[in-house]
């Protein structure tokens, strides 16, 4: 009997979540019994106001273009759903004959999947998650699509700015990453090294708090022996009382607004060291660079979409589709599906093995574990050897 | 009679200076006549210490890696020299055989170029420069290498962050582009606009005076009708009494710092009109980007040198190498010999035709000029063509 399937996104985009729906849509047009593929536009908000395009309608040629295009070709939602909600979205599935629904998301995403479930289950209708993630935070899963580009664009980024400031070795540059709760991203800057004093020369990560005292101490050392310096930080850096580093811009009723906090630390060094520093913060660049996407990663969630689309089919409901990693040299990962609830019973931060002790770097153990994830080495740059500089200032 | 040649590279890098060194490298190696090729480590600095590396005895493969490396393989430096410096250069070429200077650069870079061109020119040594700036602020050439690759990385980069944006319309992203008293490069980032609503909805260079209260209208009605809005703003925007408009953070003997403008804006949104609002801020990784360089640039900038090393060799001095264009469609330029003194004349900002009459854009006009010069159309995205969507906040 024909019914029809469902797919959303959820949460902030990744370079490759498009490409999930790509592996979504061409192994859904296998198979006969899904009649019409739909796309809830703009999330969980598209599901409520039934705001539906059909998949199956779209070009070849545009569907094509999904794994090279960034954000999501759907548009996406941020706010969880209010528990009247989840009611309505049943009689949406009622009205449109969908019998499979796929959600494609993060946390927030994999949360509201959990629930979706847990009142569609006795209805036949079968949910499977797709993970999406730039911060790597996904519970259970080795790691999540959208991570690995987003470690391969902080760490060809910081590489390249590490060139720059070697070659004019007069500042430090402090380039903050996204990443409010755990430190994936900041952390795969690391992956820029190639030999001794390459950048990035410290890592700051939310997981560890943030002494002042230290950085600056850290950097003056640093400037002395290589010139220029290069600092890779979290967004969401925190103090001994677990505030975020940099200060409030202002308040609203809602929110707090801070400051960046790469901006914060390189005044530190300008008014404590009297070193010239700047900050770059390429933002939400980061997650939308379609140049530094990694081949891995869209792999990764191409099969992420198609294994999603064929485990709903089969029946399967109540899971995620995740990675389990069987060995890192070589790499090899196999897909497996995780139980919803088992996702969505944490976040997942850099564990200690991976942090050295100063809190300051990562360790080797996380350069071993995070490099096949970025696809491949990044770009050689000549290297004449020059040694350091100093020059007047 | 043998004599050397000596390169040396000045002021901030773009991502292809190296290029130029690859065009004067293997260029000079057709010429028995030219022994030795120096060049300086460290700009001006490596001149004085008499810092010199043999750019012959690199090999082939490394050379090679030039055209794929940002920064400065040489290192490069931001200091003027001293008037006494400039007698103590000429110790160093005499005492090392030198009898033709390239000197690869800025602005600043052609005066240091004239200067020596002044002293030197009676002793029979040669001086020809090659330009460089991501800031296309070199007067009288067409534009120089560096900037193509920087407006391509702008281009693509706001192209990025407009398909994130316009996939979570819940926010206005403020993207800041370097460029303190030209806004060439922000200008740039028209280039990532196909359609209509297309990013970036707003350009602010400095050339005009920031009116606040015009861009808080305008982006209030551009949040009405497409949902996210992306704004792109140059480093150097100034109000109307020529004073930056973000405010100062702190001040010491030599400087004033002043805030990023990029926050700043972000936060006349968030305050004023109660939006969402947040910055972006590549900095130096947008001068960096080896992925997003351009194809004319990078071959523009290896012309350069090679031009540059075959006319100081048939006795051409004190001139800097130029672009002259003969047509934009089909795009095509001729490189021209300018004496350095007409180089040394001025700063090239954005013609009045090149910016609107509110001062929020550009004009078609600069848009069909810059084209050529990103080296081919951007990637193109999926577009499923879900117009714009109200989302609840």
């Amino acid at each position: 009997m024909l019914a029809n399937l469902l797919i959303a996104h959820g949460g902030g985009p990744t370079s490759v979540i498009n490409a999930s729906l790509y592996g979504v849509i061409t192994e859904a047009k296998k198979y006969p019994e899904i009649e019409k593929v739909y796309g809830a536009v703009g999330g969980s908000s598209g599901m409520l106001t039934e705001n539906f395009i059909d998949l199956k309608e779209i070009s070849d040629e545009e569907i094509l273009k999904l794994l090279k295009t960034p954000a999501s070709a759907l548009g996406t939602s941020r706010f969880p759903l209010y528990e009247k909600e989840y009611e309505r979205i049943l009689e949406v599935f009622e009205k449109y004959n969908i019998k499979w629904l796929l959600f494609n998301g993060g946390n927030g995403s994999m949360d509201t999947c959990g629930k979706i479930y847990e009142i569609a289950k006795d209805k036949g209708i079968g949910v499977v998650g797709i993970p999406k993630t730039i911060d790597n935070d996904i519970f259970t899963t080795d790691h999540a699509p959208g991570y690995g580009s987003a470690a391969r664009f902080i760490a060809q980024t910081v590489k390249e700015i590490g060139e720059d400031v070697k070659s004019l070795p007069i500042h430090v540059s402090v380039v903050e990453a996204m990443g409010r709760n755990a430190g994936w991203i900041t952390a795969a800057s690391a992956l820029a090294r190639k030999k001794e004093g390459d950048a990035p020369h410290l890592i700051y990560l939310p997981e560890r708090p943030f002494n002042e005292e230290e950085f600056l101490e850290d950097v003056q050392k640093l400037h002395e022996k290589y010139g220029g310096v290069v600092v890779a930080v979290s967004e969401g850096l925190k103090n001994d009382k677990g505030e975020p580093v940099a200060p409030p811009i202002f308040r609203t009723e809602r929110a707090i607004y801070t400051g960046d906090v790469g901006t914060h630390l390189a005044t530190l060094v300008v008014k404590n060291l009297g070193i010239k520093a700047r900050s770059e913060k390429p933002g939400i660049a980061g997650r939308a660079s379609i140049m530094n996407q990694s081949p891995v990663d869209v792999n990764e969630a191409v099969e992420a979409g198609k294994v999603a689309l064929q485990s709903v089919l089969e029946g399967k409901t109540g899971v995620m589709v995740g990675v389990k990693r069987i060995s890192t040299d070589p790499y090899q990962c196999e897909t497996i599906l995780i139980p919803i609830k088992e996702v969505m019973m944490g976040e997942k931060i850099m564990p200690d093995e991976f942090i050295n002790e100063r809190g300051n770097d990562v360790t080797d153990e996380f350069v071993k574990w995070a490099r096949p994830l970025i696809g491949g080495e990044l770009t050689d740059f000549a290297d004449f050897n020059l040694g350091v500089r100093k020059e007047k200032i």
